[in-house]
């Protein structure tokens, strides 16, 4: 098992990344000083429960907790107001106080709306992550919880930071590919924005990555969670660095949006807006290199970097223009500078952002 | 104008209570260096958007602010998260972006409703509370946010401090007699948790503060708005003191509850709640004339101080059991001990609320 350490001070938290680790969450939970009088909440989806919904309520009910758990279909849909409504029913009707704590069993989806139900049943509880995909390495560290709206993603929300990251990487094994893919989006994105050896071992450790080697697998999670810590720990409540990791962002966002939180997994969107980003800096004048090697690694995974040619530019410029990134006509975007660093850039017009959505588009075509 | 300040480290804010202030309020948001860049949104009811939404909204332009504005319906009905979601579609298609300041413009309806965007909007913006009934002195002040969820008061919400409360007390002109009343059960409130002389004051004031009168209205509400200033000060996330100010809300807020959010006004729930209260300590073992002295000075105002025939004590209790004061079979009750002083209990049986329910429906029926 490694731990890692998210430093923010009164807020501080370790991460947990091993094998077996579910099995062990009562152990977890007591060692952690959680309340065992008041009964806990374990939300997940339907994916994920009939795989490892018992093993976790054992683990804790063997410890001694009260534990209830509310299980939401499985996708981004349940990233809407709705369905946290539905949780919080759960939550009340399960009896939950002050004390109680509120986990979350699953991948991105689970962890953001179990996040922001912890962070405001009785105007906050504690909150516990169990990850159990790949792109969760990345959501489930730095407290950033969040439902969607129909009109842009992630807009409602809160900063809660859980007590501690539970990460069973066994859990991993049931994933499905594509699913695989899109984790590793997140995990190459951790090197694009901090680490040029980190990128380049991931495109040496493609293989082994995509067929989830448990060796590859606990390094590269332990690398990703590692630079995802160390930047929020810096900037907690994204005043500034933080921003960064946002590469891919600011179109993955529209994107997703656009196609209704249904068509694009959030990694294959942030893949297709990190090769518009790259795309972006080389109109700007950056070397041609950043995106043919942007592309090459995602391409590598298996991840789309072409634009999708049903969705019109219009459509996607007005979904970002709803994103948090947009202001006074023009965008935030996150640039590269090379493999391993970023920029962040305010100053991005429409017009720009056209160009490369038609330059994308083209890619598409020759695929 | 009178100025309080609520300490509370970086998010310190002051308060200023006097009359004229709605249509100054651009000064103050330039004073206090709320963006010019971002738009503001104003969130009001149907009653008071008529009445004064012009005003501010014409100071703020005047002022070089962008203004957009969302008029909810008026009523505790509107403290849930199916509005919240539609002040959130208001915001997002207004342009809010992060650097925005949300505008509660009403009474604690409004005010807790808009407080909950601001919190969660984009994970926090900016608040600033125009607080236009006299119950809003209390809510108005201390940063608690919430919506309401069909089960129980409050569930859902945050803790998000104003950049300041602008308490325009001449907006107060236009109050129904019966809000006038229900506004003044959370002033009487203050004097019963913090200062008999208050209290008194309260009393031998009923009339004047019944007929509106500025002076009466103005030292009244700011002693009320002074004491929740402290408490909170010494106390900002409920982890002691401050629940104190919850004299009369465990039974108060069931009873809002059950009326389904339409049959009791919150300041009328805890009229009922606070001698309910008093009946409680009674029964402990306090004397006689703590139960006497506050029914007094809240049938003063024309308050309510009986329990209702209509709601039987089933139901009554069962909204209790889901309230945030409920733990392990028992209940935490703020008990007075004499007049201006309190004390919180955490072991009140049901036994000893069915017992105060049955005397206090007697009362009713005397009436
Ligand atoms: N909060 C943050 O900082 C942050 C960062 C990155 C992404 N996110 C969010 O994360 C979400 C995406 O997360 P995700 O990709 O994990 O999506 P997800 O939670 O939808 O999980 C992906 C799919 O895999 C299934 N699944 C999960 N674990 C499984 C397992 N062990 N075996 C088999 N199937 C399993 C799920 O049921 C789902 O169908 C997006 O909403 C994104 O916005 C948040
Ligand atoms: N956040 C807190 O700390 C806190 C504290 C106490 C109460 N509260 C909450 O406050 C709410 C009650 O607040 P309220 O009593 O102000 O209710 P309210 O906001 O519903 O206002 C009462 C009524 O008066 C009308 N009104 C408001 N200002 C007016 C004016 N100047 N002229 C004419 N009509 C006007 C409103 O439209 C409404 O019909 C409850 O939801 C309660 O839970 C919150
Ligand atoms: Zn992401
Ligand atoms: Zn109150």
């Amino acid at each position: 098992m490694r731990t890692l350490q998210v430093d923010l001070g009164e807020r501080s938290y370790p991460i947990y990344i091993g094998g077996g680790l579910l099995g062990r969450a009562g152990e977890f939970f007591e060692q952690h000083g959680l309340a065992k009088k008041s009964p806990v909440l374990i939300v997940t989806d339907d994916h994920v429960a009939p795989l490892y919904l018992d093993t976790v309520t054992k683990s804790l009910s063997e410890q001694g907790y009260r534990v209830v758990s509310k299980v939401v279909k499985a996708g981004e849909k349940s990233k809407s107001l709705e369905v946290f409504e539905d949780v919080m029913t759960a939550a009340i009707e399960g009896g939950l106080d002050r004390h109680s704590a509120v986990v979350a069993l699953g991948g991105g989806v689970v962890g953001d709306l179990a996040g922001f139900v912890a962070a405001s049943y009785m105007r906050g509880v504690s909150f516990v992550q169990m990850p159990t995909t790949i792109l969760a390495h990345d959501s489930s560290v730095g407290g950033k919880v969040a439902v969607n709206h129909r009109l842009a993603k992630n807009m409602i929300g809160a900063f809660h930071q859980p007590k501690m990251v539970l990460y069973d990487v066994d859990s991993l094994q049931t994933l499905p590919i594509r699913e695989v893919r899109a984790g590793l989006s997140e995990m190459v994105k951790h090197g694009l924005i901090w680490n040029a050896a980190f990128a380049d071992w991931c495109r040496q450790h493609t293989a082994d990555l995509l067929a989830l080697d448990p060796e590859a697998l606990g390094y590269g999670l332990t690398q990703g969670c590692s630079i995802k810590a160390q930047v929020v720990s810096v900037d907690e409540r994204e005043q500034g660095l933080r921003a960064i990791l946002n590469l891919g962002h600011t179109l993955g966002h529209a994107l997703e949006a656009i196609g209704g939180y249904g068509e694009f997994l959030h990694g294959e969107a942030i893949s297709i807006g990190m090769a518009a980003a790259a795309k972006l800096a080389v109109n700007r004048g950056r070397d041609l290199s950043i995106y043919e090697e942007t592309v090459s690694v995602l391409k590598g995974f298996g991840l789309p970097t072409a634009m999708p040619q049903q969705h019109d530019e219009h459509a996607i410029i007005a979904a970002m223009m709803h994103d948090k990134k947009f202001k006074e006509q023009q965008l935030v975007f996150v640039l590269p500078v090379e493999i391993g660093k970023v920029e962040i850039v305010a100053d991005v017009t429409l017009d720009e952002v056209r160009r490369v959505i038609a330059e994308l588009k083209e890619e598409g075509q020759h695929v």
